[in-house]
């Protein structure tokens, strides 16, 4: 394993010199391909053709309701019963919502924001509010927080989720700790899975906030790569130790289906979900069940679904093999980058030689390939050790993905020998 | 004309018994109708099967982007185009949301409440917010202030919109009046239409409060049946008064279409939407591209839209006779009842004599017919005269509306003669 320090200033700059020209070699190839974002690529989309292609000729539901018309606030039965039996939650716990989770995740820190929760003071009333924040982790996420004011604390990411020893130190003593934001399976960006016990100690944990609230984010619940890792279901944790109002649950379709055009979930605890349900009633009619309708009739069954992720998986994988693979080849017998093979999810997140994340994806970006910026899985987008990139392969093809690769590669050599370079 | 207070006890006495007979003869049908919201009616739906049972075979927008993925905050440039020229607003100046406008007016008032709008103070943080209410008026626009706390203020309307007189002394001196609730064509409950001079006189008024907002529901802008009244266009005014900013204009597809599956649009001024849009970057990834294309394919462009209208008029209009029909028939000789014809909408309003109106539509539930509730079109419920009923004909079948009409008419009459008992 080569150490890139232990280098002379001589070697250093012979290999800047040599990563220089690959770099500018790739640069004539004028690549021009975005990867900032977790996009399905036009094949993953065309898995679910079905659902525009199909015509609704059925605007009934299952329960005799004109699905056209107004009427039923939180969700078709029909998708209750598919949700809940994919997820194991109550469907009394649950609202079928729009097209979005990230509009409900929203909706739901603006609610606590305005009302706060069974009677507790609203957050926008509180002088301070504080949500843990697992990093690297999800920038939308992030923002949201910034939009409401609510200061964000890093806690550093372990093996099997947030490092809890630290977690639970914290909600214990400061009652201005309010939440946690949390994406338990195939964490964005690190691949990250929640081992039962994590998931155990944040529901039985002690909190100095009596209004303490969990942001469950399973947006990758069901996608599974390489391996079916299984989550512990929180509503059971929760109810084991009497805390299932701290939970707040969101799932949806638009990483399954079609982004923006899915179904999404919020669910909470047997008192909280009663309190969400009449502020959802001053705040729309209802969500579009004819859309929750095409879904239904899409899936058919958790079967379907499952099959359908299978189907996804199988082009998500060789995408995922080509970017471990390369950085494999390119890295594995040196200390310029480092990652964890993700078993599922959306995303490899890797990290280079600290100082080095914003000149990789600079570099990147000069010659033509948008990186996710750097900073951007940190809260207030700063990663103090300026280290993590996301990599998102969905989108490119095969071939765009291993030429982009390659050229990543090269960038992170280039960043991590220039500012070794500096040292000496 | 008879006038009820006119009759003797003794003449009194026997109306009653009159309309007691003819009351539970009604009630002995077993009439099973609910008229409580304004639904359109299955032959409505039918009107707009085409977007439910044609294929999106061609899923890219005319801007080549694959209205399947991510991407698009603001709506596709289609159904902008589209809005913009049905409506004469600035594309601009408008989002293209989800499928229910009541949910944009909702998060709009939220907004305000959490971030005040062009670095005035958030309304939240204020110890008091006022808003005028034209009344009689929608009870779901009431249900939003009550929500947040803020104090409504009912306005007389008059035949061409709301007191202004009243409306500009108010805005005028109170800074803690925001803003006001103008369903501005063929208003909900009364069909009232602005005049432009009522337009004019909402954008040129003098407000203590800089942040006021004008929240400008156009639901019913395109619902003609009588007649095509013209409604003058509010950005036009407000720019004449350079106070566009105070523009919160909103519109949806819900009672052309699909209540609850269609497209709503919310617009403001210059200044204003830019900051409106930097929220909702932070709310949502985007709305529903594929449904926008779905509505943008089946209308084509405002002549299909307008031709459109013209079916769902011819649908509506008999109902609306039968109401106004029956109306006139029963009370045109007597004053226990009196309305005015709108000339399109979805209502049609009336008032029983003081103190008439819970009674009536109690008398009608109890013989099976549900009506709007008696208040539900004043703020808090609490109609001072407790005189306003909405009759919403669009649900039934003409041969349900007319019986469900004959049963109205008698409960209006035997709640009157009771009352009326009361003061001999």
């Amino acid at each position: 394993m080569m150490s890139l320090a232990s280098n002379t200033k001589a070697q250093l700059l012979e290999l800047e010199k040599k990563y220089a020209l690959q770099y500018n070699a790739l640069k004539d190839r004028n690549i021009a391909l975005d990867m900032s974002r977790g996009k399905p690529s036009g094949d993953q989309l065309n898995l679910s053709n079905g659902i525009l292609t199909e015509p609704l000729d059925n605007y009934m539901t299952e329960q005799g309701i004109d699905a056209r018309n107004y009427g039923i606030l939180d969700g078709i039965s029909e998708v209750k019963h598919l949700f809940g039996k994919l997820l194991d939650i109550p469907e009394a716990n649950m609202i079928i919502g729009g097209n979005s989770s990230l509009n409900l995740i929203y909706d739901s820190m603006a609610r606590l924001y305005m009302f706060g929760s069974l009677g507790s003071t609203p957050w926008g009333k509180l002088d301070k509010v504080k949500i843990l924040c697992p990093v690297p982790g999800y920038d939308r996420h992030f923002a949201i927080c910034e939009e409401f004011g609510f200061e964000m604390i890093n806690v550093p990411m372990k093996k099997d989720g947030p490092d809890m020893d630290m977690v639970e130190s914290i909600v214990k003593t400061d009652a201005s700790v309010k939440g946690i934001l949390c994406v338990p399976l195939y964490s964005n960006p690190d691949g990250t899975c929640y081992s039962d016990e994590t998931v155990l100690r944040l529901a039985r944990m002690e909190t100095a906030a009596e209004d303490f609230k969990i942001f469950w984010d399973n947006a990758y619940g069901i996608h599974h790569v390489f391996k079916q890792v299984s989550l512990y279901n929180i509503f059971d944790a929760c109810r084991r130790f009497n805390t299932e109002n701290r939970i707040l649950y969101f799932f949806s379709t638009s990483k399954i289906t079609f982004p923006g055009s899915g179904v999404a979930l919020v669910a909470a605890g047997d008192d909280y979900i009663k309190e969400i349900k009449q502020h959802f009633g001053r705040q729309t009619i209802g969500y579009d069940k004819l859309n929750q309708l095409r879904v239904f009739h899409f899936f058919k069954n958790v079967d379907g679904m499952l099959a359908h992720m299978s189907k996804l998986a199988d082009e998500l994988r060789p995408k995922f093999n080509i970017v471990l693979e390369t950085l494999r080849h390119e890295f594995s017998d040196n200390d310029m980058l480092k990652w964890v093979k993700p078993l599922g999810g959306y995303f490899v997140s890797v990290n280079t030689l600290p100082h080095c994340a914003k000149e990789t994806v600079r570099l990147a970006k000069e010659a033509g390939l948008v990186l996710t910026n750097a900073g951007a899985t940190y809260p207030y987008g700063n990663d103090p050790m300026d280290s993590n990139i996301r990599i998102a392969p969905s989108y490119p093809t095969c071939d765009e993905l291993e030429k982009a690769m390659e050229l990543f590669c090269v960038c992170v050599k280039l960043a991590a020998v220039r500012k070794a370079l500096e040292y000496k």
